[in-house]
C-alpha cells in the first residue's frame, strides 16, 4: 500500500472545514447559523475549484455537480450533512460531504468522467439541533417536506421561516428542490459508525444494509409511596423495584434478540427521597431494529413482560408509543457495489445496520440509497474526542473512488 | 364495652389543637413557630386546668406535673411532639401528648394519686423541619445538646439561638434542662405506627420492642455513556441496567432476612436521555433493622451482591455511608408493663419494631423507655390524610390508665 495521500487530503479539508463554528474553542455549527453560511461559502470556493457547478437551494443545501461525459447522462448523489451537535467532533457528516469531494477531485485532476454526473450534496439540517425537526433538507429533497415546519421555531423563537430568508434563502422555492427519481442513479453516503464495532473488529469500513427504525415509548409505572421505615417489605409495592424488574426483562429480550438494541436511557422517581419508597417511576425505552417486524415482536415481548411484572408486584402499568420512525432497507445491488468495491480495495466488507439514523433514511424514498461505515475510535460520536484515522480516511476515498469507476454500466440509462 | 368517652375527649382535644397552624388551611406547625407559640398556650391552659403544675423549659419544651400522694416519689414521663410537617396530618406527636393528659384528666377528675409523679412532655423538635436538626429537645432532657446547634440557621437565615431568644427562652439556660435518671421511673411514648402493620392485622394498638437503626449510603454505578442505537447489547456497560440489577439484590436481601427493611428512594440518571445509554446512575440506600448486628450483616450481604454486580458487567462501583444511627432497645420492663395491659384492657399486644425515630429514641439514653403504637389508617403519616378511629384513641387512653394504675409497685423507690 502506497501513502494514504487521498486520506491526507480528506483529513486537511476536516481540519479546515472544522474551523466553521459557532462557539469560540469548540465546534457547533447549527443549520442556517452563521458557521453554516461561513462553512458553505468555503466548500463551495473548494468545488469550483475542482470544476464543479455549485447551488445552494431554498433549504440552504449546498451541491456541486460534475458533469458527466454523455450528455442526458442520470446523477449520482454523494452526500451527508455539514451541521453539528452543539461542541462535536469533526466527522459526523463532514467526512462523507468531503470524502466525495476528495474523490471527484481525483477524478477531475485526471480529467476522468463518468457515464453519469456526480452531485456532491451537502445537507444542513440532520442533527435536528435547532429546530425541533430533523432531515428536514434531505426530506425536501425527496419531495415530503412539510410546510407547517416552516413555523417551528428555535430556542430564540425564530420561526424557520424567517431563518431561511436570513439566510438569504426564499421559502417559497422548496417546492422546487424535489428531485425526479427518473433522474437519479441513487445516493451514497459515507459515515462515520457512531458505535463500537468496526472498532472491536479492526475493520476499517463496512457496509450498511439497514437503518434501523426506532419506536420510543413512554413507561410509568404506579406503586404506592410509603416510609422506608415503617413499611415492611412484604407490604410494599415499590414502583422503583418494580421498574428495575422492567429494566432487566427489557435488556435480558433485547440481548437474546438479534440485531435489536433496547435503551432505558432516563427515568424520573417521585417523590425521590432516600426515606420515601417510590411511588411513580417514569421511564423511557428507546427500541430499535433493522426490520419492523422484528421490532415490534421485541416490543410486544417487552410489553408483554411488563405487565406481567407489573401484576406479580401489585403496581400500576401506563405505556405509550411516543415516537416512531419506520426501518429503511438500503438498496441491494447499491450494496453490492459497495462491498465489491471494499473487496476490491483489498478489505473485508462486514455488513452493519445502522442504529442511528442518517439522511439516507429520507433519501430512500426517493432513490436507491447505499452506505459506508468508517471505523471511529472507541464508536464516540457528537463529542471532540470523536476520531478518525488518515489510513481509514484514505480506504473511504479509495473506495468510493472504485465504486464510481466500477459502476455496473448495466444499470445506468442515458435518457 | 362502653361509650368510648376518653376516645372522644382525645380526639376532641386533637381536633383543637390541629387549629394551631402556621398555614391557613392545613396543618403546619414548626419548632419556634407562631403555632408553636399558641399550641403551648392552649395545651397549657388545658393542663392547669386538671391540676398540673406547667413549665416550658429553655427549649421551648412544655411540661405539665401531676404530683403524687407520697413525697419524695420518683417520676414517670408521658411524653411525644407538638411539631408537625408541613401539611401533615393531626395526630402524629401530638396524640401520645393529648393521650397522656386525658389520662391524667381522668386520674384528677377522680382525685387518684399515683405512687409517682407523673409529667406529660410536649417536646417541639421531632421532625426536624425548620433546621437541619431532629430531636433537639428530648436529647437535651438527656444531657445530650450540642451547642454548636445553636448556629444552625433555618430557611429565612434565622439561627436558632434567634429563633430561641424570639421564642421568649434563654439559650443560657439550656444546660439545666438536663434530668436526672435517678429521679425518673421512665418514659412512656404513644405515637400512631406511620406504618401498615396494625392496619393489616386488624389490631388497634402494638408494643414497640426497639427503634431500628438506620445506615443510608450513596452509591455510585460508573459505566459507559453511548448512542442508544448504535452500541450493540454485548459491548455495553449500562449504568443503569447494573443499578436496576443492585436494586434488585437489595431487594432480595432485605425480604430475605427478617426485620429488616431496605429502600432506594432515589436514583439520579446521566446523560439522562432517552437516546443515550446511561454512563452514570447515582442511587440512596437507607437501611434499618431492629438491632445494629443484623442491619450491618445485611449492609455487607448487599455490598458483596453490588460489587459482584459490577464485576460482572464491567461497571465501577463507589458507595459510601452518609448517615448513621445505632438501633435503641426499649426496657424489656416497659415494654412487658405495658403488655399487661393491653392485654388486661382485652387486646392482642403484638411486638413491633419501629422503623421511624421518635422521641423515646433520644430519651432511652436517660431511662427506661417504653412504646405503644396505634393503628393509623393505610399506615398513611405525614399527610392530610392521616387517620385514627375514636375507638382505637379510646383503647390508647384506657390502656395509659391501666399502665398506671398497674405499675408494678416493686420498680418504685422513693427517695
Amino acid at each position: 500500500m502506497g501513502e494514504p495521500v487521498l486520506g491526507r487530503r480528506l483529513m486537511a479539508l476536516l481540519d479546515l472545514f472544522a474551523r466553521h463554528s459557532d462557539d469560540a474553542g469548540k465546534l457547533t455549527r447549527l443549520y442556517l447559523s452563521p458557521a453554516h453560511k461561513s462553512a458553505i461559502a468555503e466548500l463551495s470556493g473548494w468545488m469550483r475549484a475542482a470544476g464543479l457547478a455549485v447551488a445552494v437551494d431554498a433549504l440552504g443545501t449546498l451541491t456541486g455537480r460534475y458533469e458527466s461525459a454523455q450528455p442526458g447522462a442520470p446523477t449520482l448523489l454523494i452526500g451527508s450533512h455539514i451541521d453539528t451537535v452543539r461542541d462535536a467532533g469533526r466527522y459526523d457528516g463532514a467526512l462523507g460531504v468531503l470524502a466525495g469531494l476528495v474523490a471527484v477531485e481525483e477524478l477531475a485532476s485526471r480529467s476522468e468522467r463518468m457515464p453519469f454526473a456526480i452531485e456532491i450534496v451537502a445537507f444542513g439540517d440532520e442533527e435536528g439541533v435547532r429546530f425541533p425537526t430533523t432531515l428536514l433538507s434531505s426530506r425536501a429533497l425527496a419531495g415530503r417536506f412539510d410546510s407547517a415546519c416552516l413555523d417551528m421555531r428555535d430556542a430564540q423563537g425564530i420561526t424557520l421561516r424567517q431563518a431561511l430568508v436570513d439566510f438569504g434563502c426564499d421559502p417559497e422555492q422548496i417546492g422546487a428542490i424535489a428531485r425526479r427519481s427518473d433522474h437519479l442513479l441513487g445516493y451514497v453516503e459515507v459515515h462515520i459508525e457512531q458505535g463500537p464495532t468496526l472498532a472491536e473488529a479492526r475493520k476499517p469500513v463496512g457496509v450498511v444494509t439497514a437503518i434501523a427504525g426506532a419506536k420510543r415509548l413512554s413507561v410509568d409505572v404506579i406503586g404506592k409511596a410509603g416510609h422506608a421505615g415503617t413499611v415492611p417489605m412484604r407490604l410494599r409495592r415499590d414502583a422503583l423495584a418494580a421498574a428495575s424488574e422492567m429494566i432487566l426483562a427489557i435488556e435480558r429480550i433485547a440481548r437474546a434478540a438479534a440485531n435489536i438494541v433496547a435503551t432505558v436511557g432516563n427515568a424520573a422517581i417521585s417523590p425521590g427521597a432516600p426515606n420515601v419508597i417510590p411511588g411513580k417511576v417514569s421511564f423511557s425505552v428507546d427500541l430499535r431494529a433493522p426490520n419492523d417486524a422484528d421490532r415490534d415482536a421485541a416490543l410486544s415481548g417487552i410489553s408483554q413482560a411488563m405487565e406481567e411484572i407489573a401484576r406479580k408486584r401489585g403496581v400500576r402499568l401506563e405505556s405509550q408509543i411516543v415516537h416512531e420512525t419506520p426501518a429503511v432497507a438500503c438498496s441491494p445491488s447499491m450494496t453490492e457495489c459497495l462491498t465489491q468495491a471494499i473487496r476490491r480495495q483489498g478489505f473485508p466488507a462486514p455488513m452493519m445496520v445502522s442504529g442511528a439514523g442518517h439522511d439516507a433514511s429520507a433519501v430512500a424514498s426517493l432513490c436507491p440509497v447505499g452506505m459506508m461505515f468508517v471505523r471511529c475510535a472507541g464508536g464516540i460520536s457528537h463529542s471532540p474526542e470523536e476520531s478518525v484515522t488518515t489510513e481509514d480516511a484514505d480506504v473511504c476515498v479509495r473506495v468510493l473512488l472504485d465504486f464510481l469507476r466500477g459502476f455496473p454500466e448495466s444499470k445506468i440509462r442515458v435518457r
